[in-house]
């Protein structure tokens, strides 16, 4: 038998960037309002077309996004482009309609012990403790996006089963939420798993959009990308600079890097609408504002153009 | 259609450990015999069934691998085990069978610049000018094992035609070696190519043993292990503790390391006969004896299972 000499990779993936909620709230230095204004800009202006701007939580529970009503007021938006904050309770909503934000975030850790030790809720109460954020925002126009925190391995429980995650899938398909994201907190997710759970929730939930989520802990982040892209999923979350970290793990990498990402796909000849070459140019930015070195490839070597010499 | 849970990886992997070559020869420091021999007996019990020990080229050229012959002699061998040494001419080839080397390494650039420039040889002239070490070898009971070097890409050419390589390719099998690698020395390969060129040759070469050999210079080494297992091949080069580096990006990521890559296939399911335990062990040992830090995500982050709490 003949083997086709492309594997079935999606044509086109949407890149999320995530650096201006999940990256910048694990770093220690705050950054201004203006700062965070110029990173969020642009990278709209690079080709992100879902950004998480920031979120809606205490002040001081994470300080690094006391001001994000302040960057909303203020930044330049652009049409079609998906400002995603992410909230914790109706407060939170509430604060995002105020400003005008059109898409909100819930996340609810699919690990009973990780749920019950943070909430004193079960995943599957956590989720229906967010109904009334539900009918808020279908009555002030809000979109929700589901992320299932731990969907993968949890720090207390080890593997995660792909059941649980589904019991948690149906209780926000109740209250109406129609993209989701599976999220490896932990860094614990394999492509074997990645591709299991990708496939099987992708068929038993034909309605929702999904996305996926990793980080970079084990040095497979790539890899579970690839494994998604193999199970059709078309959006993937990453982190400016490759920011974000495992509170398990300290000194272990974070977020898939945008620009790590972007540039596998674009030498894989996969579409994200997205400029590289900005894409590091606001790597660097993000570096020179927090002031310290940052687990991102492509940051350190250069894309593989860069190394071909002039003869 | 229903898609199947798992994809088409082979069951089992074989690593082969290029560490004491590849990994040790781009170190300012100078190890021992004795510290050499300690990585190379570790690895072989950790589970490595081929391991590059060293190379027999001359010591003004590369320091690193001077006492080659002496790690050589003392080292205690294990049966079945392949113990493979690169060599660059008939003179590295006698001294490589004085000490009773079974396996030797013959590398040759794909890229015709860049042979050009090192050997003023094309790589298909450099390929039959090993023509006396074939005869040799044969003459002496000793396995060839052909290494293509900047397989996918060059930093003169940028990414070199699959054409180029199978030309390279053709004039290996003409003198008779009958396992190659593909090298993706500069780190440029993308998971696409990968598995496009791994197919094609696997096809066009159906008795010839393939290794891949990827560094992971922008992040991509281990999503090209993965399209290199998609597209069938069973063989693996990783390097203890992530040593190697890449000569045009200072400060890059090296060969993938051994620990990241047993760590993912042990992950899903992967048999590679390696116990990853003592692999890190080594990864550790190996830092110590260089002085310095590496990349390694799971000597950074360890395993997926080092992170679950007991309660």
């Amino acid at each position: 038998m003949t083997m086709q000499n492309k594997l079935a990779w999606p044509k086109k993936i949407t890149v999320c960037e995530v650096g201006p909620r999940d990256g910048l709230q694990n770093e220690k230095v705050l950054l201004t309002v203006e700062q965070k204004i110029e990173l969020i800009e642009r990278s709209v202006q690079a080709g992100a077309k879902i950004i998480e701007i920031g979120s809606f939580v205490h002040p001081k529970a994470v300080p690094q996004m006391a001001d994000t009503d302040e960057v909303v007021k203020k930044m330049k938006r652009v049409d079609g482009v998906e400002y995603r904050a992410l909230v914790m309770n109706l407060r939170g909503l509430e604060r995002a309609e105020a400003v005008g934000i059109k898409k909100a975030k819930l996340t609810v850790s699919a690990s009973p012990t990780h749920s019950l030790k943070n909430l004193n809720k079960t995943p599957e109460e956590a989720v229906r403790g967010f109904a009334e954020c539900a009918k808020y925002a279908a009555a002030h126009g809000i979109e929700l996006s589901g992320a299932i925190s731990t969907a993968f391995g949890c720090c207390f429980e080890g593997r995660v089963p792909l059941e649980q995650v589904i019991s948690v899938v149906k209780c926000f398909k109740e209250i109406g939420v129609s993209e989701l994201s599976l999220s490896d907190t932990t860094g614990m997710a394999n492509p074997q798993q990645v591709y299991e759970y990708s496939v099987k929730v992708r068929e038993q939930f034909t309605d929702i959009d999904w996305v996926l989520h990793f980080h970079n802990t084990r040095g497979m982040g790539l890899s579970n990308v690839m494994a998604g892209m193999l199970a059709g999923i078309e959006r993937y979350d990453s982190c400016f600079a490759g920011l974000g970290g495992c509170p398990f793990a300290p000194g272990a990498s974070g977020n898939i890097a945008t620009e790590d990402l972007v540039h596998m796909l674009s030498e894989m000849g996969i579409d994200t609408g997205y400029d590289l070459a900005e894409g590091i140019a606001i790597g660097r930015r993000v570096r020179e504002f927090i002031g310290h070195d940052t687990d991102s490839s492509v940051l350190r070597a250069g894309r593989c153009s860069d190394i071909v010499i002039e003869q």
